[in-house]
């Protein structure tokens, strides 16, 4: 069994020194924001998430939820929390005012999410997916669904759900099949069934507000004909008051690898004359809504592949710290600690890198947001925006591919005791298979990487990277550490085979395109790599400035040295590798005959 | 639901052309082991591996084994399925005729092996533990208790089990306190706790013969004052019969990640007087006697790695064949099965090179044990025992961390579906993760591989390799295919990686040993990588002999020669990668501070 210590330290630094926090706060609507204010958030959030969600992780994974006759049911103190984490105002920390929230950055927000996933990521996942319901809502529903369902989403008195997958239509949306009937009075019958439904049903809350993906009788065929629906649980009568109970059931939950406390519902909506539900935004235009969210989703998942890196991380510390077996192999001492082994170091150093890289990587790219969304000139916002998303298909991808090999150490390094399930280290493996698969696969990420982020503008954002990440290899280079001087050079090395790969890449994409798709995924591998090492460099500079002048906590600036300096070791000599696989084309699997697999 | 079918031709293949079994069967007791007989143990093995053990692996994941009052009870149908695994005779196959077994090369052995446990690895696991007791009695047993014993063990009437481990004593087996006391009658009482012992009790059997380390009132502490006992469930009466229940019961079992259905054992010796125990070979030797079966069972467990690998890729493949989703990036043909996009194209090869890399290794490694064993002559002998010993950490190492991955893309190629536990791809990889960490974890095996195999003779059978893949990678660059040629430089620039490596460890193992251990795993990684391209090569040399003379199955061996292509691309770039790695040493590791961790 764990405890959750939420990383404050590393966090604060990643706000403050990588994403610059003081500079988003000079952003109109943002003025609140100051580094103080960040700290008081910071503290409190890690004190719910260690004290109150934390210790329900164990318990949700043993009990898991259970359909009865009224519906889902939770498992053992989910309500409580539940109420105790809107009551705390965490729900709608960064959603406006106007609706109950709290109009705080993105940037801040994301703190809160990994600090929530890293405690108990089957709890995390109800909020975030009301998150994803909310922008939705704010995106494209009239002034009056605004009215009735916004702010109770935002205080998280009701609770959003996504309705996309249906048994044929998974990564493939243009197969959905649920439709929708108008009715004179304006609104719709929704039929249809839905599978995967995070939170499709639960006993948290009084109702529910399932968006859901339908199309109209006359709707063309394919992803042009999808339209949004909103579909309650009750109907909202005009008092505000809940109404009738909607034709939307669960009728079966998932037996699954993880995450087994968060329901994942199948949903019949119309079994019995037709769901009621409402339209959002205008037909036929569903799809494009969701991709509105899609992004934001997305960054979200990422969050959730280091949130469970970190939590695996301190579980693995621990043990290691406890656990004694062998001699010292350098001093000879008799039965040391294990983490006093070098391999046993090197597991715990990449664990640790690897989730500091990731961290950096996704609170900068939430920090991009916030400038994209607050940024007054719209030259700046458009800029900011399109560096903001190039990198989330990077952060989804790479933070979740991240999560599995490092909870996998996680388990590694506890030994046998990692297979026994009471310890708990293969809880966070298990619950991390997921998040490589939902909100799009890394096969899709990388696809939305080359074939939307990279190539919408020929590569000239990533050039921006390119450019930015050559100044800081110019600084490592020149600085007067030897640590910074070899984390230079390997990332010149490393961020010239990704300039390499990305000029292939630009090449074939208009003469082979299957020879990239082929290659796509290790092209998001090096793009994830290089990014990684990038934002790991420019904190060791900072760390070596405070050194420099004595200030701050010495033992955290070096460690954050050595941190980068492991990762430029041991992650970055992959780039070269990676790009080598892309340029290597599908040229094998183009020889290969169906039937030889 | 996936059905295994037993890769017969790749086995076939391996076994004959890449493995020689010609030349094996040449050798003094092995005259036997014709290709005729080779073939008629294939097809057989195959088809009572699919169809009467495969069945069970999703039964005996689902309901797992249970302890009740008089011991564990497996599954359903465990006992007649094990019962028929022994009157079918392969649980003796390669043991000597004079106890019952038929005394077939190792070689045939492992495609047994191998078979079993993709079908069902916990299955797999009660025959594995008993083949390392008996070879174990056979080194060390005294002829009264050979007599007594083995015979028994070789037809699988009784099983064997391995009880090394203790609450304390995991990796380091110094730490072990299970304790011995000698009887005037020659025996001795033991007394102590075991923990994770496999198969540890059960009810497929009258008995259970239980090896255990243990220390003698008077013997040294550390590593050499632990000696071997043989310790029966039921004692044995002079006539043969069962006499006496011994005081060696299970006291509970482990709620585990995967191998649901293999019960762990908690085994409490003596705690009601003492359990019976008798001395096998010198007194505090018993770990010397462990050791020279741990080779073997680092073998099986390579296997089991690859075995998972394998059942894996068969039912990624299935599904990715009956799964339709999207267009075909290509002809933009709607809605084709999956197995046609690139991204998925890409696991499936990956999933398959990885494997059959593993399994030529594999069976090459058993194949010099083969040659070790029975060669008259005593420096081929030592030759051939020395060249699998150095590989058999490679293959342990290697192909239980590539069944993590593999098995992780069989969960990924089912998208949200490899989630569910009905789907049943998300039990091989639970089931692999125990891999890497039973018989030694991956650190252990890559210290083995560089402080045993590696430095025992100053890298003079590290060189023995690297001649044999210079000579691959010449015939591979004369090759008139093109293929061939990129194979055998993409061969060369990984062994080129591999050599500098050797060279900087061998170096730095006298000078900087921490340097070295934090980069064993990285070595050992490299060292994979390109015997997996090394043997990949050897069969796409082979393929393309059979393709000129237009003979054998043409499509086979078109997509053996793809196969190692696609290994080549993808794999061997990371040579270079883990090199970098090996000699970055612990230039990073040794800047963080303790308290930064």
């Amino acid at each position: 069994m764990s405890d959750y210590r939420a990383p404050t330290k590393d966090i604060s630094f990643v706000i403050n020194e990588l994403a610059d926090l003081n500079a988003i706060s000079q952003l109109p609507g943002f003025e609140e924001a100051t580094t103080d204010l960040a700290e008081a958030i910071l503290d409190e959030c890690a004190r719910f998430a260690g004290e109150v969600i934390a210790p329900l992780n164990r318990v949700g994974d043993t009990e898991g939820c259970k359909l009865g006759p009224d519906g889902v049911v939770t498992a053992t103190g989910w309500t409580a929390a539940y109420k105790a984490f809107c009551e705390a105002g965490w729900n709608g920390m960064t959603f406006p005012a106007d609706f109950g929230g709290q109009a705080l950055p993105n940037v801040l927000g994301t703190a809160v999410k990994e600090m929530m996933a890293s405690a108990n990521l089957s709890f995390s996942l109800c909020s975030m997916l009301t998150g994803g319901a909310i922008e939705a809502l704010r995106t494209c529903a009239s002034e009056e669904l605004k009215a009735t369902y916004l702010e109770k989403m935002v205080t998280g008195e009701w609770t959003g759900t996504m309705n996309l997958t249906e048994p044929q239509a998974g990564s493939d949306l243009a197969l959905i099949r649920s439709r929708a009937e108008p009715q004179p009075d304006g609104s719709y019958r929704i039929f249809g069934q839905k599978i995967f439904i995070t939170y499709g049903d639960h006993d948290m809350t009084d109702n529910i507000v399932h968006l859901v993906l339908a199309r109209l009788p006359d709707a063309p065929p394919g992803v042009k004909g999808i339209s949004l629906f909103l579909v309650p649980k009750f109907l909202v009568n005009a008092d505000g008051s809940l109404g009738e109970r909607n034709d939307a059931h669960c009728v079966s939950i998932e037996h699954k690898l993880g995450i087994h406390a968060s329901p994942t519902c199948v949903l019949a909506f119309g079994d019995n004359g037709g769901a009621v539900g409402y339209l959002l935004g205008e037909e036929n235009h569903g799809l494009r809504y969701m991709f509105v969210m899609m992004n934001e989703a997305r960054l979200g998942v990422g969050l959730q592949g280091l949130a469970l890196g970190e939590r695996s991380y301190q579980q693995a510390l621990a043990f290691a710290r406890e656990r004694k077996q062998g001699r010292d192999a350098v001093t000879g001492e008799a039965l040391v600690t294990i983490d006093r082994h070098p391999d046993i170091r090197r597991m715990l150093m990449t664990m640790k890198s690897r989730v500091e890289a990731g961290r950096a990587v996704a609170y900068i790219t939430s920090a991009l947001l916030d400038r994209a969304h607050a940024s007054a000139d719209a030259a700046e916002k458009e800029r900011n925006l399109f560096l903001a998303e190039f990198l989330i298909p990077i952060v989804k991808g790479g933070s979740t591919e991240m999560s599995i090999d490092v909870t996998s150490l996680g388990v590694q390094i506890h030994g046998g005791m990692g297979f026994i399930e009471e310890t708990g280290a293969a809880q966070h493996w298990r619950d991390s298979r997921i998040t490589t698969i939902y909100e799009g696969t890394t096969g899709i990420q990388a696809n939305d990487l080359i074939f939307r982020k990279l190539m919408r503008d020929q590569g000239a954002t990533a050039r921006l990277f390119f450019d930015e990440i050559a100044g800081t290899v110019r600084q490592l280079k020149g600085a007067n550490r030897a640590e910074l001087q070899a984390i230079g050079r390997r990332l010149e090395s490393a961020l010239q085979a990704w300039v390499e790969a990305t000029e292939w890449v630009i090449a074939n994409t208009r003469t082979g395109v299957s020879g990239v798709l082929a290659g796509a995924v290790a092209y998001l591998d090096l793009a994830v790599a290089v990014c990684g090492g990038w934002q790991m460099g420019r904190a060791a500079l900072i760390a070596a400035g405070h050194l420099d002048k004595q200030e701050g906590d010495q033992v955290f600036y070096r460690g954050k040295i050595a941190t980068a300096f492991f990762y430029a070791d041991q992650l970055l000599p992959l780039a070269a590798a990676h790009a080598e696989t892309v340029k290597a084309g599908d040229a094998a699997l183009a020889t290969m005959p169906d039937e030889a697999f």
